[in-house]
């Protein structure tokens, strides 16, 4: 029988060698992104203190790496908080507000305490983000952005892991979304079935998988109603803000063979839309057709209000918690990927015919 | 010459007590809000240690107290991040995008990362908060919300807090905010100068301070008008969710002396009081005129675009992160209250005559 001893964790290693456990972390499983100096200091922490790590053969290959952060919650002398870090991509997008509701309630559930880490997780700041994790002492992560396969796989090797809206399918983290193709077939269907065949189609930046999603969801529903799609038709903006918006619709409404009918990948782009119209004297439902996609706020709002997809917000933030925390309690737990469904809300903005406002 | 020893901090009696730091601060300057038991433990914990107090006369008691927090830093073996907690009171407002950037930008000069926290601070969640500022080792706070005096002075006692937007004028802690009167009373002027006199006040919950002090300057400027105001005019919302204010606002339509002005405490109340007149098959601005707060995306994307005031955003979420820079490193750093200008943006919800879309 081998000799029992007090286990080494990755923190005595870090405390050691000077870095964070992140960085300790990053050292066994991606030897080539840490700096050489450092790669040696740790080794030799982990060589003085007679660290043994886990090896890959202990987890099922089609499982997440769990070593490290079970390592991390080992090592600690009491949990006197439980903390989940939501990353957003922008506060700005009301959007997010049902969503971290959703947390809210699964967390409160757990008894979790979550703080919002806003903006993008890029290549640049990919170890800003893991030292803070790892300075705050979270025990887990849910991100409502979208990350390369590469950085969540650093992000998952020290802390479990849910992607929420945004997500990519892979072994590494769960994810909880909603069916782009189905629904934005289900606004074109709709569509289709007034008998109009020029459909545009406002779309946010393709850095974003729903944009990717909704925009080949677009070009298959045109493809199986046999319209060819003029590229035109097709607004590829550089941001979510409506001001590119309003001016792209005006600048494609004065061409020949303008749409009629225009798909917004969000709620704020319709409504840019529908000033458009106004703007260049068209009226919307009686000229122009639009359908946005969230349902937020501003979609009954307006005038006329904007037909939309609903996404079932709280219960995608509510599930993607609920995941996290099983992922937490349990780090063996299958990596699960879920797809929700979506309604279309039938508003002013497609109601074919005169215009009343009938309020909302 | 007295005898040199290392200094014992607030963390070390803490630790000993086995109690949080922030309840250690509470313990020594509000005993009376601690439970007698675990004041005991403190006591007891702080006498075993030697530990020395400063006492109240070492600062100047125009000033914010310092002891604890400063001690608290003293105690760090090394402060290998630095990081702030921004409290929201909800992520759902779009006004708070731009505040989070102007803090984003001033955080970044001074190498500060920041985490935000959603939801309001009250008596009952005071300790959580507490409890979570101590474990994540945070060195600032700044509060987009309102609390009450007291429970900012327990915050204050054991880290630098700066108050943004929302505020109350007093000893412990710096605020920068703009001038709600100055802003209400340019918006009234404007309705006045056309010569209408029924004028309507949308407000939100009297909780807020703006909601307060805009209301206050709404019944200001119709006294110095010579207006009597009817109480039906001033619709108070329990919340600032558009639902409530829409069936307020058609309620008080269809009464008679009905308001032909709509004065609302932020763009979307603004926005459904719009839509209630389009509901009520009245012209905006032909029969009602309609004035927002905020200067927010939806402003500008509603038919007709919404007449707004517009608040120095960035520079408010800027200014509030920069003293609170300031006092993290002078603790002696004065407390500072700093009333910034905001504009009024005329849009077509006030153009009085015949309605033609023009953009944005």
């Amino acid at each position: 029988m081998e000799k029992q001893k007090i286990k080494i964790t990755v923190r005595e290693v870090a405390a050691r060698a000077g870095v964070s456990t992140a960085t300790v972390s990053r050292a066994f499983n991606h030897k080539g992104i840490v700096n050489p100096k450092t790669y040696q200091s740790i080794m030799e922490a982990a060589t003085a203190l007679d660290y043994k790590q886990e090896t890959a053969g202990d987890i099922s290959p089609n499982r997440a790496p769990v070593i490290s952060y079970t390592n991390r919650n080992n090592s600690k002398k009491a949990v006197d908080k439980r903390l989940l870090i939501i990353n957003i991509p922008a506060i700005s997008n009301p959007f997010y507000t049902e969503i971290i509701k959703g947390i809210q309630s699964s967390a409160l559930n757990h008894q979790f305490d979550f703080l919002l880490y806003s903006g993008h997780i890029k290549e640049s700041s990919i170890d800003t983000f893991l030292e803070l994790v790892d300075y705050v002492k979270a025990q887990g992560v849910i991100l409502l952005n979208l990350i390369s396969e590469e950085l969540l796989a650093r992000i998952t090797e020290i802390i479990p892991v849910v992607q929420c809206c945004e997500y990519t399918q892979n072994e590494f983290a769960s994810s909880v979304g909603i069916n782009d193709f189905t629904s934005t077939q289900r606004a074109m269907d709709y569509f289709l079935s007034t008998g109009r065949k020029r459909i545009g189609f406002i779309n946010g930046p393709l850095s974003y998988k729903f944009s990717q999603n909704r925009l080949q969801a677009y070009y298959k529903a045109m493809e199986t109603a046999g319209i060819e799609v003029q590229s035109q038709w097709v607004i590829q903006l550089p941001d979510l803000s409506p001001d590119m918006a309003f001016s792209s619709v005006v600048k494609l409404l004065s061409m020949p063979d303008a749409p009629d009918c225009f798909f917004a990948v969000s709620d704020v782009l319709a409504a840019a839309a529908i000033r458009a119209a106004h703007y260049c004297r068209l009226k919307v439902p009686g000229d122009i057709l639009v359908i946005g996609f969230d349902n937020t706020d501003i979609s009954h709002l307006t005038t006329p209000s904007i037909t939309t997809v609903n996404q079932p917000k709280f219960q995608l933030g509510f599930l993607a918690c609920e995941l996290l925390c099983e992922k937490i309690r349990n780090p063996e737990s299958e990596v699960k990927h879920m797809l929700l469904n979506t309604e279309l809300i039938l508003r002013e903005s497609t109601a074919v015919g005169a215009f009343t406002a009938k309020g909302y």
